[in-house]
């Protein structure tokens, strides 16, 4: 083997977590040839079986992730329940952290996100912090909600957990005291929305950016079933939105992708939540544009140059695989013209998200076939009618 | 875990081989969740790091591949230099082989192949096979073509190697006697070369069957170095080569991915070379078509359901990074917008493939892409002038 040189090594990217986003970036750095480490938590976790370096251990063994990232040129994410100022120290002995703990702060803490995005002007639901109980500010919040409210736990929350629905004043009052018990609560206003939307930035680590096309989610029970490319926003509107993922991009300023969730309401569009890293709403770019998330992702944190983000087709829809009461069909699924399976190895359980169906193309039975890729599978997620 | 039914289980496909076609069928194989494991030769083959169950071995190590074989479902191949008389006796021990020892033979002995080809009334460059030296049937074939002649080892010939092209009647003789040490020689007669061709077939284990759009390759010193769709055959041409393609695809009757690689002549359309697994020619179909020819291999040989062939774009090109002196700059390839990087992961040596670029799009500019992405890189072979 020749000598590696300072100019010939590749980058070697440390993943923290080893989910399906750790396994989807093991794909992509296994084409180009990143060198890539997973921390995961367990041995059968879903990044595991590909990944070409693995430690197991949970990102709060402090020893145990200082020694693994002193082998590491920059450390990532592939979930956000991280010790942020465990991570920041990581960052001050020299190991590149990105995005860094302090742009992550904008997705591990809910009331941090609100209270800075209200500051800096970008639109928010109507919320209210609240570190301890306090009757008359719940009452006077609920009195000037008049769609009703949610309560969100302000940290550990993703997929529909950490967020209630109460609909009455006293299930309001039950669900923050409960809450409370685990750490701060935010209360906010319940929106009337027409559509949720979605945009991904990323950014490189010298300010470089580049941005996704929007598209349509489709939540159910907090958790996102369905994506799709283009969004069904008149242009006002669209330029609106992107307007306000680039302001959100701005103030959270963080390498890597970015996900930027959006309400569409009557009085036009409002931040949901970001996460600093790959998402669900960009599994579609694998087949639908030019460079995928995954790709980008690691470019970015990897201080390399960022790749094209067009989408390559009219249309493209992506579908969730969430757990059923048994699984589907394989067979069935690899039947349905132009869908793409992604099974992320995990074991099948009802409720958990197990895999994604992508078909790209053109007109409305490209959403037709996702569907019915993700049916064969055994999704317990129904399709709406479009 | 719930129980693993014969309906759920997903088969477990073995590669025997560990090379770059292993590690790509490898990054199919994690996307959509087929189960792998790699015969390797050595731990730093291009497949080990991101393959999800590696046994490191040879294939001729009979105790070893027996029992490897005896946990997998099917055994396939990501090279053909393999016993065949040992792989019948897996196949004959409820093992499933494909493509099968009877398919792979067209593969592994170019004798074989032109006889078969030739009886079958497949039309193939004039030749002679010769088990031992006989002077007065060489000189008879040489006089007989009037652009020279190619003497080629009937085994163990890839990439150039086992192919010599002598230039006098002196240098034929020799190289017939050179070649004869190790086993049969065939003497084949140089065609007048328009252009080199290549198509594609995926058969299934229940004799269904896809073709991929034929392509146009470029081989220097033997070795491929570029691939590019469409080609630019006129019609009638174009259809003759399918022809030829699709009778070849009967002859071998493979499962898994035949390619079939033609000449295009004065004369018309003669068949080249087959090789009975994913190919060199087939690279750019993981970005430029619905399913790539590694997923299209393994849902072959596991016996699932095609997927389809169709080209996505109107141009594709495909550039093999071919080692030169010295590597070049990921950094630079990554910068060409559209290229998309394939690294093996291999240590760089002078003339080993270590990679390629693929770019599509809509028009010339796709094939001067790939190109820039393979010198970026630091490839060894030129490009000609279109």
């Amino acid at each position: 083997m020749p000598k590696v040189t300072e100019e010939t090594r590749r980058p070697r990217v440390g993943v923290v977590g080893g989910g399906q986003l750790a396994r989807m970036m093991c794909e992509s750095a296994s084409q180009w040839g990143l060198d890539l480490s997973v921390l995961a938590a367990a041995q059968d976790d879903a990044a595991v079986a590909g990944a070409p370096d693995v430690v197991v251990g949970a990102p709060h063994d402090h020893d145990l992730v200082r020694a693994w990232a002193t082998g590491c040129d920059v450390i990532t994410f592939d979930h956000e329940l991280v010790d942020l100022d465990f991570f920041a120290e990581i960052e001050a002995s020299g190991v590149v952290v990105a995005p860094s703990p302090r742009a992550l702060k904008f997705a591990t803490s809910k009331a941090f996100q609100r209270t800075q995005m209200a500051d800096a002007g970008i639109p928010v639901p109507k919320f209210l912090v609240l570190a301890s109980y306090d009757r008359d500010a719940v009452d006077a919040f609920v009195a000037a909600a008049p769609h009703g409210v949610v309560v969100k736990a302000d940290r550990g929350g993703y997929d529909g957990r950490g967020v209630l629905t109460p609909s009455t004043n006293a299930e309001v009052h039950d669900a923050v005291r409960d809450m409370l018990v685990a750490g701060a609560v935010v209360l906010e206003e319940r929106v009337q929305l027409l559509q949720e939307i979605a945009g991904l930035l990323v950014r490189g680590r010298r300010g470089d950016q580049v941005a996704y096309p929007l598209v349509t989610t489709v939540q159910r029970d907090g958790m996102c079933v369905e994506v799709t490319y283009p969004t069904r926003l008149d242009p006002d509107l669209l330029e609106e939105a992107q307007d306000v993922v680039r302001r959100v991009g701005d103030q959270v300023d963080a390498v890597g992708v970015l996900a930027v969730e959006l309400f569409v309401t009557p009085d036009g569009v409002l931040l949901n939540e970001v996460a600093t890293r790959p998402h669900n709403s960009g599994h579609w770019t694998i087949e639908g544009c030019t460079t995928s998330q995954f790709e980008n992702h690691l470019r970015a944190v990897a201080g390399l140059p960022l790749g094209g983000t067009a989408a390559l087709f009219p249309n493209a829809t992506m579908v969730n695989v969430v757990g059923s009461a048994t699984p589907g069909s394989l067979v069935d699924a690899l039947a349905v013209p132009g869908a793409h399976i992604h099974d992320y190895g995990k074991a099948w359980r009802p409720g958990r998200k197990l895999g994604h169906v992508t078909v790209v193309g053109t007109g409305p039975d490209v959403r037709v076939r996702a569907w019915e890729g993700a049916e064969a599978l055994g999704t317990s997620a129904t399709k709406e009618s479009s």
